[in-house]
């Protein structure tokens, strides 16, 4: 997805917490590296996945913060931050989960370590490549726990006042909860003795993505705004905006050129992920010839399934699935008052229209 | 290390701990198999490893909050049961970063996953070991990820007041994330072009293991009973303690039976792990027999390197080391007011009683 082209002072505070999020791995950097230098080279791979993408969660905060036109507060800059750094923890470790070597088309985090522990620290031998392998995925893991540590640190030291800096802990940990047990259904469903039916899948893959993405941020926007009513409001809103989030990714991984997700585009595949997209085909009589394709035994590879999904309607059954889930997020767009002023609801409508736009595959 | 045989009552507040935790194990199990009956497995092992132990953590909790006789509050218990789930989530990804597939006599949370990937779900053929061994690292990571997120919550929930349930987190998040650090630490001191010196290795061992074992919790204790004035006496005297602490952990891992620390007890040796002791014997004349032992090529294994860390010196090092730490830790449990109660202070002086016996090697 492309980024919203409305919202400019969303935008320009969703950069502005990019920013801080930037200089507080400085900072920590700073403060580690006076015992070990070494601990230099992962907290800026976390660095740079973390500050790196399109700052959607960020920029959730801000609009549903909704604050008047000027500088918007420390507090609103620092728990925006949060949700981006908490992002960045997810997609470290899901990178690790799904052995993925790249991402944004740089190295993962594991992967840049493993290859550290082979060219720069001595590693050889004939177990030399399993040995950085787990040495990289386990500096892969601590940058993850740690990046997810400090997203609640982030929120701890915002200023955001005790009472609403408690809430907004109770919700980001009860988001970041929901996408660790999605993910472990998420690899769990891949398992070749796992069956799981559509709406198991479904769920997980929501859970893995959504509450955090969208709920989350969205009322942690209200609560530092002090529209703790809102909240309701929104976590319904953030939950179909989530949904078609989530699907349209699913629709992308499968039919983008790798360059548009910054991942192998046949990785889900690959790896056999129950995706709602592919339980959706397996329902239909293409299951068999899929099946074959996913094993590794039938002929055309990623085009034949991408045929195979068209053709079968699955295809058009997600995209009509997300599109009723952005139609239910704009009647609670429009018809609450979850976002007070016209400028939030322009903004949170563009990011609606760009889930939509990346429908199109 | 033994339990401590006198400090009946806070032992007692500690057992309360566990027992809220195992509720609350089971509480979030009933919520997620709702979802998926897949996810009550690796909560059960999480649990177990998690509720495990001597319960040292909530101990110190209770003993720094020093309530009078009856019933502890409710914060006391959740924020004091946080730090045992917190050791709970480091011991998980310690088991995964090690490669151990035994804790305390029983599978690793990674272990008992990846078996299940093999025996029930399905995993077969060529890689399948490899699979199940992925999949189980995988599992385990999130199950340890969830359990750092859930002993943050369990704060945040803990209706310590807001002011304080903020401070409790900032303390928390404080010594997870040097945790983390002393890990990655470790961890990258064992790689072969990695030449650590013994205050770096002695530095990477003590941000790993004390400050949350010992401080936050001593600290956590204090704000918890209104003592915020006691905070920087319980630091220091927690960060003496757990370097002693420590430091027997590292003879213990050499020198104890392997059912006495619950895992391999040359599993630090076997991984080139740089601790304190190994570093000790390394800067002196037994250093080439040491390396070559520990690279397979010498004779004799576990007990000559034993012989050599005696022979060299090491081992008094460590030990008169750790008895200055266990003394300067006394100076200030006696000169300060920092524990009120003689009975806080007798509990504390038999947790170090017990690191001190745990020294005779």
């Amino acid at each position: 997805m492309n980024p919203p082209t409305t919202a400019p002072m969303f935008r320009e505070r969703s950069g502005r917490s990019v920013d801080f999020l930037r200089s507080t791995f400085t900072e920590v950097s700073g403060r580690f590296v006076e015992t070990d230098l070494h601990a230099a080279e992962p907290l800026r791979d976390a660095r740079d996945i973390c500050t790196g993408g399109k700052h959607l969660r960020s920029l959730l905060v801000h609009i549903a913060a909704d604050r008047p036109a000027g500088p918007a507060p420390h507090c609103d800059i620092a728990v925006a931050a949060a949700f981006d750094l908490l992002h960045g923890a997810f997609l470290i470790l899901d990178d690790v989960f799904d052995s993925d070597e790249t991402r944004r088309g740089r190295p993962t985090v594991h992967t840049a370590a493993g290859n550290r522990a082979q060219i720069c620290y001595g590693l050889d031998g004939p177990t030399a490549s399993a040995d950085a392998a787990h040495y990289g995925e386990s500096v892969a893991v601590l940058s993850g726990a740690a990046a997810l540590t400090g997203a609640i640190r982030l929120i701890a030291d915002s200023g955001a006042g005790d009472a609403t800096t408690v809430a907004l802990i109770q919700l980001l940990t009860d988001a970041a909860g929901l996408s660790m047990m999605g993910e472990f259904l998420d690899i769990h469903y891949s398992l070749p003795g796992v069956e799981a039916d559509a709406d198991a899948v479904r769920t997980a893959s929501c859970m893995k993505t959504s509450p955090y993405s969208f709920g989350a941020p969205l009322m942690a926007g209200a609560l530092l705004a002090g529209r703790d009513g809102h909240t309701a409001a929104l976590r319904e809103m953030g939950s179909h905006a989530g949904t078609a989030f989530q699907l349209a990714n699913d629709l992308q991984s499968v039919f983008s050129p790798s360059s548009r997700t910054g991942k192998s585009a046949a990785g889900d595949l690959a790896l056999g992920r129950a995706t709602p997209l592919l339980t959706a085909a397996r329902d239909t009589g293409v299951r068999p010839d899929l099946e074959a394709i996913l094993a590794g035994d039938g002929p055309g590879g990623l085009q034949r399934v991408r045929d195979l999904l068209h053709s079968c309607g699955a295809v058009d059954k997600v995209i009509r699935r997300a599109q009723d889930d952005l139609a239910d997020a704009r009647t609670i767009l429009d018809d609450t008052g979850a976002l007070p002023s016209p400028e939030a609801r322009r903004a949170f409508s563009a990011v609606l229209d760009d889930i939509a736009e990346s429908l199109h595959v």
